[in-house]
């Protein structure tokens, strides 16, 4: 059988499959799965074109990683063939461990159980199954190669996985100005002390990015439709877990049931086979199939919550820069008890607090780190002339109300 | 209630909402559904990208006929406020009578009912609903106002459904050389005898056009993996139904159980509300939703076929340009007969004969019109310099058996 | 004779001349000129593809201008159709008084004559000869229109000169990750009391902006090799001027030689017509035909100069946070005496001081104004969540030396 | 000193200089010259993007030619270092031998010395002065080198010259339905006996290829305002010939004037080194000085027909399908006359016949090979389902007479 194989794909032209073994780990359902996941969520109610899925999302930054690793290797570094297999199975598998709408999910059926240790799980899994050969990329993608820098462009700051990402999703969101020139970048990376750095020249295409990334955040990721859907989809489950609990009769598919009916702490879900075999069977039809459903549910909170999800009849939302008062939600809970239909005991779900936060840049995490024209290496919030890189790290956060205005139908 | 919206659209920059009779249509459940069909069914399968929906397809073409329109207007015919909302509402419309894998269901559930009929079926509940706003609407979207260039807009060899389709399918697949110049040609457009036509120095975009929509249909439309994956969802939706009316319990959601169980006629379809009611409530997820469910059921065949779509173990294709003797389709069985656990009864769904077929222009249909210097019209096939037009309208005929190469599990 | 015409414009797609007066403005020979002068003079060097000519740019922002005013006008603002023409002829025309290599030439030749001024004087001349239908286009270039922002849209920290040339610069030298959503942006803004404002949900598009700004200049408008290239033009000119005062003679175009013998005040530039005339014949072409025959001067500075220049053998340069001490430049300067056949006399034109500034906002000038949620409006380094737009106006000075490493041939 | 490099290219992103011996080639005087000749030469008056220089095309063909054979040693066809370094120095310098508006010059001047020769020549020196280091890259471009698809990937019907021009020239003129997928043609090849040849799969892609080509052909390269300012130039340089033969005055850049003074043989030129140290400093820049200082010269034809050059004050064309009928020349001749200043003399340059030809594919040169599924080679107009082509490869003629309808100031 002929394990190669080009993709078309609109960001980057054209991704080639490197080898055989990462042609197999393509080809394995755990990483089909993610053909059936979105990138963004519900992020497509506010940009209609936000469909691309973890799958590409993974299969690009594996491109990226192998970008990366040429222009590293042509600049004097030993970088040997298994390594870069190594670095671009850990990079195409580090996501294989969410699950759909991954917020929502954390927020709600998988509280103790975040989704790098899932991918972790999955990787040792599918390394048995090879026989050991995803050995290298595990303990990459893990921090425990000695050769620091693989696991910088695995995760840090300035990984490839972000490099990817806002690329992508600002190409499919069509928030145009969001571009970020990865593949500039990435030709700018090199090595010192097994760190990894960016030569002065590109300071400002840091900057940049760091800019970008902030504007994506404010403008997709936590649009205001995208909180208020979000929030809504938490409800919902919230809603069916309480039926479920309660003896109620609710459609689920496998799946989903099985995290709907129980809680698993993180041991647990490495111990007990079934959490991880319904895992990997878990993506974003099985959501939508029950949201489906549940609009002809008796219960009529169930039922009008997925239809409004449906139909996008979404939640109003209010922003505030402090905690707001009780006064606040009063007064709207009082103004969606006067909608149609709703009841006393609906008002947990139809008004909801929360707050949301954001930094583009934390340099007491992994700082990005600058190679300055004497082979030095600062920070780039100390390199001159940035105070902006010091503005952005900044965290910037906010309070909100969200809330239904909507009767039952 | 501001009905004033601006979507972002990768492949236009924005697309504006001209008023609030449009904004309130796109808002209705019949027009969201079509977030959840995808334009390309599972092309996903062969260009990771191709994920937009109809949804946006729909938008597109509104944009599109706004700006044919301001154009046609620029060039001094006179189009009234209420003709162009007529037309980009017949065009938003257009495609609201397509289900989920629209060529797969109308070879099977739904074969005596084409999506045109639903279309205007779904188009008159609207216009009650609406008070009779659509009525220009529908009328120039069924052919019947006597300005007859709306009709070839929304419908014809050149209309703004294969402008904007062609663009955007060319698009988020990333075949980058099938694009069209849509912005362009839709500025070469003008009206003779209310009769669209193709300023003279439009006519080599129009050849490109049509060379670049034949190079779709071999490249992404028939590509053999598409071919092969809606063979097998068709094999599969054979098969369920035959353990449906064999009285085997089969999960489906209520939509497409109602489809799976009954084979309505048009008129059934129009007459009985339970089917315009189910079919408004189905798209991708019911299918995707079954076919996981399915992957458990003690069918074996239903099981693995359903395993493998899932999964992406597709059939095998081989094509011809002649029907396949017996020899060929007998051979073929032979070989799928040794896989592991098939068996005799299982061949007519591993092992299945097709054609496909194919002409980028059709001179008989609706001409494509040349309006030439002097004034004087002409079909694009008989404008000068173009024997490559006259060349496009040959029909190619494909034969081809499509075949599973894996045995059960 | 049709006075219709779209141009082809890779940036956005088709610029369509709005109506018969704009036709012939561009049409006429001082408009025409600017087809010969380069957006950004010699950065080709650094980016081969940044050749687009101020004629370009000109078109673009007429285009922009169009879209900024169509959509406030569809925001309820009353524009009439005569205030949109001279929006449109005073952005078409606001750099019509730039020369080639507009920095060297004002920095020598044109010292007392800065390019707004000529702009100005060029659009009286026009004025007289269209009979005074550039009036209107006159008050609102010079800002004596009374419905302000007219002018702001014009010239200011946002204005559409900037949205049209930061696109395009990025464009077609490109540097991606300086795109800014230019035509996003148009469409966020507003007005309020006759100032133009921004819609607060555009801040970070604002941001985003200005920090593309900041990224252009240090990337490519005051990139070293620029600084570069553009000192050895000065030092070219300075010769060459020297020369002629010396009354050695020296070939010249007759427009530049006027200049290169006399150095006229803005007084004398307006009252002696011989000065203008030349002006509007003078472009690119003038600078490099002289340079290329200087190569063959008897005077081994200027041809050595000049070929330098020509085969891109270019200056070194060196920054400092600080003025250099003397020392600096005493050292380098012996370094360069030391190349095969330098003079002493060569040195003030082989090691040249100099510095560089660039501030990307200035709340001090215009500021930019956002329009709050509340109707309110403020500045916008003093809306929430941007300290990096305060960050944004430090002003950043650099030093430089900028000395040749290359002997006489 | 540093040789490595990386350019921006808005076509490809990015274009790396592979080797310093291919960096210093690239600093010679004789490619730094392409900087200053534009690869369209006047379209720029139809399409004011298209500024773009043979420079950046060879920089362009240069990468393009690195990604084939990447991709054909990945297919397993042994390429050694040397020899890749061989084709891209073959294919950087293939253009080397243009001097400005070359089709022009053929016409004209350089009637008897074809621009290919002159590459030749040029590499010949260039191999002198760099000791033999061009030895394979000449024979290669010469067409002796044994591994004969070598030859055809820097000559022939899908040469990597055509890959990288077609895909420029649409990107710089924003005639976007051009694209022809350059990147995934070269994936698309193969070798089969020491001949290129194209997978089967990439047939449509080759269609559409020629088909664009085409289109830009008759969009650009052949538009009638192409037509017309190169038939106005060639009467400016008849006129300015004929002036100096006749002993007037008539200023020159050296350079140039040595052509005009002169016709030399393909043997003269060879042989006396004046003509080739003449031709390495002809541009445009040569041409556009001489022709803004003839506007001053008192030769009433000369002067005129450059200041309407200048001014974009173009012929007008009418176009034929038969050769005209000597009515039609005179007709036009009397029309011309009666212009204000014209006189019986002018008519030759004021009214010109000609004819332009035109065929995207010619399978009786060197077919475009297709390797079939079976591993055969056949000419591509043989192959199934392609009758476009066997359209494509008839030639089309088209004969005109431009004229001028201005009279003299």
């Amino acid at each position: 059988m002929n394990k190669k194989k080009v993709f078309n794909d609109p960001v980057y032209g054209f991704i080639s499959i490197p080898g055989p073994l990462i042609f197999d780990l393509i080809e394995h359902p755990y990483f089909q799965r993610l053909r059936r996941i979105k990138q963004l969520g519900m992020a497509e109610y506010v940009y209609p074109g936000a469909l691309h899925t973890r799958f590409h999302h993974a299969l690009g930054a594996m491109h990226l990683m192998g970008e990366a690793l040429t222009s590293l290797k042509s600049k004097g570094h030993l970088i040997s063939d298994q390594e870069c297999e190594a670095a671009q199975i850990a990079i195409l598998l580090h996501d294989i461990g969410h699950g759909p709408f991954s917020h929502v999910l954390e927020h709600t059926l998988l509280y103790h159980v975040p989704h790098e240790q899932i991918s972790l799980l999955l990787m040792h899994e599918l390394n048995q199954e090879f026989d050991g050969a995803l050995d290298l990329a595990i303990r990459m993608f893990s921090g425990q190669y000695e050769r620091r820098f693989f696991y910088e462009l695995i995760s840090s700051q300035l990984d490839i996985d972000r490099l990817d990402y806002l690329n992508r999703d600002c190409f499919f969101t069509g928030v145009t100005e969001g571009s970020i020139g990865s593949e500039r970048i990435v030709k700018l990376l090199d090595i010192v002390d097994n760190q990894l750095v960016v030569e002065q020249k590109g300071v400002y295409s840091i900057e940049n990015f760091l800019t970008a990334r902030r504007l994506m955040y404010w403008q997709v990721y936590l649009h205001k439709t995208s909180i208020c859907t979000e929030t809504m989809l938490v409800q919902l489950i919230r809603r069916a877990r309480q039926l479920v609990h309660a003896g109620t009769e609710v459609f689920t598919t496998p799946a989903f049931g099985l995290f709907l009916a129980s809680e698993p702490t993180l041991e647990v879900f490495r111990s007990d086979p079934a959490y991880i075999q319904a895992f990997t069977q878990l993506d974003d039809y099985d959501m939508w199939a029950c949201i489906k459903q549940w609009t002809l549910h008796p219960d009529r909170l169930l039922a009008n919550l997925s239809r409004m999800l449906l139909e996008r009849k979404l939640y109003k939302i209010r922003f505030f820069d402090e905690p707001p008062s009780p006064d606040v939600t009063v007064a709207l809970e009082e103004q969606v008890l006067a909608l149609p239909g709703v009841t006393e005991d609906d008002l947990p779900y139809l008004v909801v607090r929360g707050e949301t936060t954001n930094s583009a840049y934390l340099s007491s995490k992994q700082p990005i780190r600058i190679l300055t024209k004497d082979r030095g290496v600062v920070d780039v919030s100390e390199a001159s002339d940035l105070p902006t890189i010091k503005a952005l790290s900044q965290i910037v956060r906010k309070f909100y109300v969200a809330f239904s205005v909507r009767g039952y139908q």
